[in-house]
Parts: structure tokens; sequence; C-alpha cells
């Protein structure tokens, strides 16, 4: 059997959103590569063997799983969420292109699975009801005015915008002066949803108005989502609130 | 019982996609309300009723299922991809707004699903890397002009873009209108996807430089995704192609 590079996301923290397509390929791997709390969630047999990195090493993950696959062995990359956003997907094409012409030659699949944003989503009711970005606002690999730069674009176009990766030791007051560039588009009740750990018993929704988001209530486990001036918020007594932005622009049709 | 509505994203139209949460949920609903061709796609029991409605009766269809859940029923109203990206979380949130009192007592739940752009990012490579956007190319929700204004910010602003309902009859020039606006913005040789019916046996990924993108490629069956200038195309001599956008920005940190 010839060698295989399959990208798996696992979806938020909870087996319930691992799709079949991604049970399988788990099922088939030989070799499972990843940072170490993604593989923590799969269940491995005797058979597989894991091969557990640091979050920052990416591209090292990248080439020894690809120099494994072109070896001949059947290898997983797993992903939290969705592979193809902010994670291990574009990390391996990027290796693929620079690296020996033997990996371009290799079969390399990206099985999907739900993103951050859309579990939040799902928790909040739905904010991503109409358009709406993603941007990371880690500026470890891009400068920070291009952040600016987006969050100046998406916020004025009227997009809802995700922020992965809003905070973490090492970027301590990234996702405060993004709250603050935010406020200079937006109405001080735009909604600011925190959605953290989703689909785990410690799952948390916080809802604060963008005057008076704390960039304290994140964590790097959190995915921050900041409505547009349509976002709207319905309150519903002993129940957590809905937040939804109307699929319609305005008034409606 | 009390009475519950759950909005359940089937995920792209192939049952690989279909979370263990998804299923569960459907197994639980005595009626499920949805479009015609989503409702297909569940295999429903004989104690199960099956409330089909078109394509454009999403507020008619979201009250419906509200007034049966309130009455006591068990509900899930089925939503292709993602109940949450252009669909009837947003819808179901609208009426429970505007309708009586208890509706907002109502338990509801949304449960998440692959969403178009994710399985197409995944079948072509990795597009969706780096920054990115989704919009709604349907005019019947919101003005034109609104549309361009969000084209005109995402591209010059780096986004990748995401284009759902890119055309249908009612709305055939929208989708070239939307290429030549980005041709102002963006590289001529910028990768474009058609990305139509993925996970399905019909499935097809094209690749065009945006100076070629024809928008007879697409249908309502399919999601374009324009990338930005960062994107790149990694050529595999028989293998198909890999595009992908680079997590950096810019000369690699």
């Amino acid at each position: 059997m010839s060698g295989r590079l399959t990208v798996i996301g696992l979806g938020p923290g909870d087996p319930r959103f691992l799709t079949p397509e991604a049970a399988e390929e788990l099922g088939r791997a030989e070799f499972l590569f990843g940072y170490g709390p993604y593989l923590d969630r799969v269940a491995l047999r005797p058979d597989q063997t894991r091969l557990a990195s640091d979050n920052r090493e990416e591209g090292a993950r990248a080439r020894a799983a690809l120099e494994k696959a072109v070896a001949g062995a059947q290898v997983a990359m797993v992903s939290g969420g969705d592979p193809g956003v902010f994670a291990m997907a574009a990390a391996v094409c990027e290796q693929v292109e620079s690296g020996p012409e033997a990996w371009r030659r290799l079969e390399i699949r990206i099985v999907p699975g739900v993103t951050a944003m859309l579990a939040v989503a799902a928790a909040a009711g739905a904010p991503l009801g109409h358009d709406f970005c993603a941007i990371s606002l880690s500026d470890n690999l891009k400068p920070w005015e291009i952040v600016e730069k987006r969050l100046d674009a998406a916020a004025s176009a009227g997009f809802v915008i995700a922020l992965y990766n809003p905070i973490s030791r090492a970027r301590p007051w990234q996702l405060g002066a993004a709250f603050e560039r935010l406020r200079a588009h937006l109405p001080a009740e735009t909604p600011v949803i925190f959605g953290r750990a989703v689909g785990r018993d410690d799952e948390s929704i916080v809802i604060r108005p963008l005057a008076e988001a704390d960039p304290t209530l994140a964590d790097m486990a959190t995915l921050v989502m900041i409505g547009s001036p349509e976002t709207r918020i319905i309150e519903r007594g002993e129940l957590p609130p809905l937040v939804y932005s109307p699929r319609f622009f305005g008034a409606k049709p």
C-alpha cells in the first residue's frame, strides 16, 4: 500500500462533533502526529503510534509527517476544529511547496471539521447569519498593521468578526488593542461573544457590549466574536439570550 | 416532555460529514421541517413526520416549526451545511424576536455542521489558511451596493473570499459583476475555486485565474472562493493541484 497523509479536523473538544469521515480516517492511520492536547482526544489502538509535538512546531511536525508518509506509511495529522482554518492544512502545504519533489507526488487528503466559530455561533444563537469574516489575531505570522487594516475594513463594511487566537501569554495586549480599534467603527452596544471550551464540560458563553468588552474574559481556548451594527440580542428571561445577525440588511424586505 | 426546537446542520451532501450530535438530534425529533432536498437526505422512521417546504419560505417554515414546538412537540429544522451560515438558525431567531412571548420561552438548540466553504477548502487544499470572509451574493436580502462595498473591503484588505449563493436563475448577473469588481483589486492570476457538490458523487473542483473566471462555471450548488494576493497553487503533475494560503503574510518569518 502506498503512503498517504490525511490532515484531520477533530472539531471542537467533544466527540459529538467528530464526523464519521474523521473517525474513519483516524482508524486507518498507523502514525498520528499532532499537538499533544489534540492527540489526547483520540483513543489509539495498541498498533497505532502517537507522535506528539509542541504547539509552536507546526513546520517540523508537517515535515516529519510528510517524510513518514513518503516512506510508505498511513499517516494522520490531527488538528482541533477544522484543519483548514488557521491550522495544520496550510502548514502541510507550505512544507510540500518548499520540500522535495517526492512530497508533491504524495496522496494528501484534508478532512474538514466543525471550526470553533461555528460551534460558538451555535451556542450563542446565529451571530454568523449574515456576512462575516475570520481573523487570526496572532501577530507571530503577520505584522500588527495588517491586523489593524483588516479590523478596520471588516468593521466598516459591516462584517461580523470572529477572532481566532485572541490572546496568549506572549501576546497579552493585542485583543485590547483590537477592541479599542473596533470601538471607532461600531456602536457601543455591539454584542461581543466570548465563547470558551464549547462542547466541553466547562463550556462558557459570555456576552458583553463592545464598550465593556474586557480582554481578560478571553484566554487561549476562547473564540471572540464581534457583531456588526445589525447584530441583535433577544432576551429570554431565565433562558440564555439569543444573539443573531438577521439575514437581511437594514429594513426587512 | 416539553416541546423543543433543534436547528440541525447536516453538513455538505454526504453522510460522512454528519456529526454524531446531529444524528442523535435527528433521532429525537417527532417532526422534521426543512427544504425538501435537505429532508431527502434524512432516513425517517415511520413514527417521524416530514414537513417539507420550498426554498424561499424560510420565514413561514420557521413559524410553523416554532408553533409545533411550543405546542409540546420535539421538532427538528434541518439545514444543509451549517445552520448558522446564511441558513435557518437566523431565520428562526428572526421569528422568535417578532413572534409571541411564548416562543422566547422555548428551548431552542442549534447544532453546528461542516459548512460548504470548509468542505470546498479541504477538497482544494487550504485556501482558508489565512484570514478570510464569507459573503452571500444574494441581493434578495440586502442591496447590491452593500455587496459591492464588502467585496471592495475584503479584497483590498487581503481576505480570501468565500461566496455563498453565487448565482441562480433569478440572479444571473451578480457573480460576473463580482468578478469584474474584484479584478480592480486583485492580480489577474489570483486563484478562483469553483467547488460544486462537494462530498457527493458528482463533486467537482475547478480552478481558474481570476482573469479567466467565468460565472457560467457556477450554479446554485456551487461555492465560489477567491484567493488573496498571498494564495498559491502547488502543481503536482497528475495529481490535482493544492491551492493554499500560507499562514504567514509576506516574507516568511
